[in-house]
């Protein structure tokens, strides 16, 4: 008997019967001017400028058992987005909502990973003035995508403190402005298999940490939560977490995180929608307390599941 | 008369006879897969993880009158990108090298911009061990593209340090490795249109500057030249303007240049392979020296070139 048991079971059931499909869409679909195909199939402009300078922003809400998770909190982070980049996206919001759903049900896809990209488009800034560019949206489904996989969740995965890159600070990229710009983490991801481990966690190079490679850090020292204000994702999992915490009774402390605390903490969890609350038991190759994952993490990782069926934070889908 | 008219009138008769004919291809020319097409046309997997990390590294050699410039110090360049983040190029250098050329041929294009990319392809590094891999190589052909258009060099530019944006440092994603990772620059180029400039200088976040969106600095102050060393991608142009004003007698110094230093220079200019050597004039609003294009930036300009006809550094490509 794990924790992840209750979740886990009927999850693989589904799993199982998505792989059994023969929709042709069942392996992800996507959404590229306005046309329907499977997402191995789809292609974007070489011009885009998305691509030749990840001049972009997007979202990453998440299916669940059939149902959309706080999706309307991804598509308002979205907007805030692209507002900062002086980005429109040429799909309104209820057109984007509408298609999602319609493409869970071509799909079948009942436990889905979703991404909505707004691109510049062709046109390029030092040329154009931002109102004269016709920006792109694509959108895209697959099967859910697990930053740390079930199995490694039952005992907790392997994480680096980067030594060998930082990352990339609030005043040059701005992380709370989702993007695909991930040197940085791509360097961190390469050092931490070269140190034995999978998940790099990045400093901002004056001692505090941030974030990893797409997701937000948390941890717990006697009974409390901590969490890296700066520098990081505005993570709705963090979030979701966060509200959970607060309302089990573990207070929720949003600040600068030094390293030296995740040395020394009690538990330690990584936390993004592909994948959810991710208990890190190794961390440089040291256990994180015993070693094990502790209760307060499995507790948060009850809690987040559960809240999938909350009618308040999801929708369900109509597969028809 | 300008200091540019020896240059600007062949290139002005090249890109009319260019404009006039009536090749498919000569807009613009694209390899993918193998396989030659419009550039306008071409398209790239969604799932490329050049876009979807923007994972990948890239260089941009020109073609100048029929002839490629210094092609193997970008080729160099591009190849000590992809051993750092652990890229194998799918297309060995000799192929590049024979299909750009077969590239200028097909289209007609005498005086070209070229982009060689290399991504990551499908498979993403928290899954997959680099060398596991498939990576892409796209080609493209277009003509030739200015950072600052001939007619704005003869009288020089406007520029703004940057205030609202810094450079992302070298210890998160290495500007030596040519990287499409341009948010910084693209909120630099927002703050320089709402400035009422086209240009805008990062700096380090520590009072010194960097380097521009898709450009290097230099400046001249007592006939003596300075360009910053750190947090730079090590430009092409740049070092050939370094050789060139070694031999014309302007020493020139590679360190850190604080910002100070070019509110004080005498003279200022951008370098890139889009565009050459291009004159600022103003900055932050305000002239530099006397607001016109000074007799050094002059000089290397001719000098730079005419070092295009240099069998050296550049080779005729056969037109047939």
């Amino acid at each position: 008997m794990s924790f992840t048991d209750h979740i886990a079971n009927g999850y693989r059931r589904r799993f199982d019967e998505l792989r059994a499909s023969n929709n042709p869409l069942a392996d992800g679909i996507a959404c590229v001017d306005g046309e329907y195909l499977p997402v191995y199939e789809a292609r974007i402009p070489l011009l885009d400028q998305g691509f030749l300078k990840s001049d972009l922003t997007y979202d990453v809400p998440a299916i669940w058992d059939g149902r959309f998770f706080r999706l309307d909190d991804h598509l308002d982070r979205l907007e805030r987005g692209c507002e900062l980049l002086r980005l429109k996206s040429p799909m309104p919001r209820e057109e984007i909502k509408n298609r999602l759903v319609e493409m869970a049900a071509l799909s079948g896809i009942r436990d889905g990973y979703v991404m909505i990209v707004v691109t510049r488009g062709l046109r390029y800034l030092r040329q154009y003035a931002p109102e004269d560019c016709t920006n792109f949206c694509y959108l895209m489904l697959t099967p859910y995508v697990w930053v740390m996989d079930l199995e490694m969740q039952k005992a907790g995965g392997q994480a680096i403190i980067a030594r060998t890159v930082r990352r990339t600070p609030p005043g040059a990229i701005d992380p709370t402005v989702k993007n695909l710009q991930w040197g940085d983490f791509t360097r961190g991801l390469l050092e931490a298999r070269d140190r034995g481990a999978v998940y790099p966690i990045l400093t901002d190079g004056d001692t505090n940490i941030t974030e990893g490679s797409g997701f937000n850090v948390m941890l717990v020292k006697d009974r409390k939560i901590y969490t890296p204000r700066k520098g990081v994702l505005e993570g709705v999992t963090r979030k979701t977490v966060m509200e959970l915490a607060e309302q089990l009774g573990f207070p929720c402390t949003v600040d600068d995180v030094p390293v030296q605390m995740v040395y020394d903490c009690d538990e330690l969890f990584m936390v993004t929608t592909a994948g959810g609350v991710m208990p890190i038991t190794y961390l440089d190759g040291k256990p994180i307390g015993d070693g094990k994952v502790g209760p307060i993490t499995q507790t948060l990782w009850k809690a987040y599941w559960d809240a999938h069926y909350d009618p308040a934070l999801s929708f369900a889908i109509d597969y028809r």
